[in-house]
């Protein structure tokens, strides 16, 4: 089993040049052409072996898919078409070669499906393995999703399911918990963990949208970090409110047979990493876009200017749970 | 002796905001403005605490600023003005808040010194300190330096000394080695280990001599990897050779004081993070150049049809040596 330190530097970038295009290895740095007109929009991830991945759950192929994914939909939630991605990698030298070929391999196939590429890199030894993605896009300036354009009466659209990568990392970790689903049940779970799908296709059915109605504003991220903190930033950017009606949210069909209805909704709010888009818009065209987009899709709630994120159960006239952002996920 | 655990995620970065521009905060992702007509240009280096710095030897602060030098030397090296840089940063919980700032109080001191500024990041929990930073720049079509466009008759141009560096970080790890300089001789070698200068400086100047003669191509890249390293790898991507004469390789004035004269050549070939330029451009042009730059800027040597990289000392017929890249850094 060839190592990382067998090869050397030169050795192992030979290897990995392969999953970069011919035309931007050999200079200090790449050079990228941009659309007139447009702003760069930069996103950058850092993960780190046994804090983001691990080999208990995730294979080089699905580590690198996954950091790829995460920073395509950063992109996504700004509104913009990626141009390309760097990768820095800190490797211990007795890493397996086939296990950064593998990463390479998880992450230009990701790339390619969305047609963009690695652009460049840096490859230094590290004791522990280490990450660091950048990604950059594109967008016309009047087409930024930022987070802070909610306006109050907005419906709040998700753009599909919750709850299913985190279900997935359970079922991995915990192979018993699935015991009455099917095989194929726990596999669509398990690959919306491991193969998060970020929705730059959304984009351009916004795109129609505004094209017959330009004067529409967007307010909106990423549902990396769970969709209650998505609603959350998006309200704290925004100094407004939201009414989220719990039975709105779209979860996995298969969560009814192995979890109580609070687990899935945890799941749902707290789990993260579905890598969905969280859409604030006025009704009508929310309505059009829930529309347009899959089955998955739905409009949650309204925006309102309370400043507090209320969560209702169905028929109740008490909100169910004050949403904040202490809940969320700490990294320290 | 306030520790990043001791105020989490949100309390850090909450510090570290001051240390960004305030419009850059609060989205998924950076938005950045280009000029119309400008090619993107994308470099990312990864920095691991024990490997690439040390306290031992590095202050927070000049990790920092060398951080960010490194990778505005490779936007020089291409010919870009930089537009931004993103840090991801991975920490250890224990490691001291105040250690962070200074990282990033250096980092925006080198960036303001060249009117350019962090605009992302990500912070993550990691067993060991790594530093990933990747810069965006911008250039017209045809002033990018490519590596691989030098010809045969070109003039190589440094523009500066090469070999302080090294001897500075030498004088770090071993004090008594400086015994017979004065402090302003040993403070001037440090300095140019901890603050290292990029060269956008001599960006403008190559515009001034395009300006006049726009039929001119350039080839060149940063030393970062050392003067021999540059000038093998222009070699190499451009299919020709070339001949240096080592007397001509500007070093610091103090290196006959301290070093033999074969150990100050190879400080300058092999030292490596000068961080100057190598420029391979028509004697010509070449001569304005180095009459414009510095006193230390100089004409090295010649590029030649003979596909070796030699080194020859004054008045010899023979060549001393030829270089060759298994001489260079190796990081594994």
């Amino acid at each position: 089993m060839t190592k990382v330190k067998d090869i050397g530097e030169q050795g192992l970038l030979a290897k990995l040049h392969r999953f970069c295009p011919a035309e931007i290895i050999g200079d200090d740095a790449a050079v990228l052409d941009t659309e007139p007109g447009k702003c760069l929009v930069v996103t950058t991830d850092v993960l780190v072996d046994g804090v983001h991945f691990s080999d208990a759950t995730t294979s080089p192929e699905d580590a690198g898919w996954r950091a790829a994914a995460a920073n395509l939909s950063d992109l996504a939630a700004m509104g913009a078409a990626p141009l390309g991605i760097t990768v820095g990698l800190g490797l211990n030298g007795d890493l397996r070669v086939s296990w950064v070929e593998g990463l390479y391999q998880g992450m230009t196939e990701c790339l390619q499906k969305y047609n963009t590429a690695i652009v460049g890199g840096d490859v230094v030894r590290s004791p522990v393995t280490t990450i660091s993605i950048t990604a950059f896009g594109q967008v016309a300036p009047l087409r930024i999703i930022h987070r802070s354009a909610a306006q109050v009466g907005d419906a709040i659209v998700v753009t599909g399911i919750h709850g299913a990568s985190h279900a997935g990392l359970q079922l991995l970790l915990h192979p018993e918990l699935g015991y009455n689903l099917t095989t194929a049940e726990k596999t669509a779970l398990i690959q919306a963990h491991q193969r998060p799908q970020p929705r730059l296709d959304v984009l351009l059915i916004l795109q129609e949208i505004l094209a017959s109605q330009p004067e529409i504003t967007f307010a909106g991220m990423d549902s990396s970090d769970g969709l209650a903190d998505a609603v959350l930033q998006i309200c704290r950017a925004s100094r407004v409110g939201a009414i989220i009606e719990s039975t709105k949210i779209p979860t996995s069909p298969t969560f009814e047979h192995w979890l109580t209805p609070k687990q899935a909704l945890d799941y749902a709010l707290y789990g993260g990493e579905d890598f969905e888009l969280v859409l604030c818009l006025p009704q009508k065209p929310a309505k059009t876009l829930v529309q347009k987009l899959s089955q998955h899709a739905a409009i949650i709630g309204t925006i309102t200017d309370s400043l507090q994120v209320l969560l209702y159960n169905e028929h109740q006239k008490i909100p169910d749970q004050v949403l904040s952002l202490s809940q969320g996920f700490q990294h320290f």
